[in-house]
């Protein structure tokens, strides 16, 4: 027995967030992700602002645990902005894909710097 | 760089990562990441607050590409983060895996909203 | 540049960054918020964001002097923002003013608090 | 009879901030800022991640208003954080008066962009 990937754990949730859609028959009443996509865009949006500024409070505090606990919120509210444009984790695993494919993740972030500064020459 | 070979993407990219610390030779001069560790912790945590506001940007846009770019980014830099302090993808996708094994991830994040609650009656 | 003379300083901060747009003839090569206005509206966005966590790091550092430096920055950029919508800071400083008028600040942010749990009443 | 400036309202709210601190007998049950001095300066900060969030998220909508009301709610949560640690609206003024005198803003901002670039030379 192999134990799952990153990739099989991902798409799982991403199956219970999809189930969880209005037209999945998702119930805002029973379920924070339903109510979620009740909301609407801002909501989650709003959550990404959130989680985003408890994981660098949790760094900050230089706490592992909460870190992971942070990080994972982040994760997981970010997966449910996928699910709202149609998206999947596996969209994004391409992309981080892609990226070390091209370059060994390295050259690709290092010709977004450079850009950036070309376009901001002063 | 050694080849990862590894069939777990985020595993994989957490090596990468690894490689790049300083005590495993990562040079600032060649490698963002590493330029990312010779920085510090503050450096990766402003990151994480420019990548959530791209995510949130690109989303309010409704643009699908853009939403996985800027996701991408943010989870690539959670990962640097997670990295800084000895933490691997691992370790949130197994709280991600506990929260759906406990409750179907939904009952976990009510909890929360009721505590939440709890603390703020009014 | 005209040499503000308000006795008010956000009102004639507010001046020098309507001085600084392309149409009163800011220059991009020599203005920083003149080069904002031309990136547009996401690269200052993108700063609200930045400086939002600066100042979120600088608090958890406790360090009265860095917390102060980043929430102007955080006010100024915030202010370019409100240029770039017509708004002035005069608009905020209303709006602030009316919360105080309407019930010395407080029962406006509980009622605010209210709302939210009567949407969330779970 | 001369209308007051910038500087004496925002006074005026941070005595209203000064006032709900615990040890001025500010009462968490009756008060939305006596209670966020009792719960802490996360929980304040986690505030302002959040109403910079929804600054971005109004400008993207281009909806002056909401523009406006959520600038106002991130000044009063900054002014918060202040008040916990001991500083005034004055001092982040003195901040920005400081930056105008130096340089009429903009070099200032141009030698930080310059120092940034000069420190991440790639």
């Amino acid at each position: 027995m192999t134990a799952p990937t990153s990739q099989d754990l991902l798409a799982r949730l991403a199956a219970v967030i999809e189930s969880r859609k209005p037209e999945a028959g998702g119930d805002p009443d029973k379920s924070y992700i339903a109510r979620l996509f009740a909301k609407g865009t801002d909501a989650m949006l709003k959550k990404i602002g959130e989680e985003a500024t408890e994981t660098v409070m949790a760094a900050k505090d230089g706490d592992p645990q909460k870190i992971v606990y942070e990080v994972a919120d982040l994760w997981f509210h970010s997966m449910i902005v996928l699910a709202a444009f149609g998206l999947k984790p596996a969209d994004v695993l391409a992309e981080l894909a892609r990226r070390e494919g091209l370059s060994g993740l390295e050259e690709f972030a290092l010709r977004r710097v450079q850009q950036r500064e070309k376009e901001d020459p002063q």
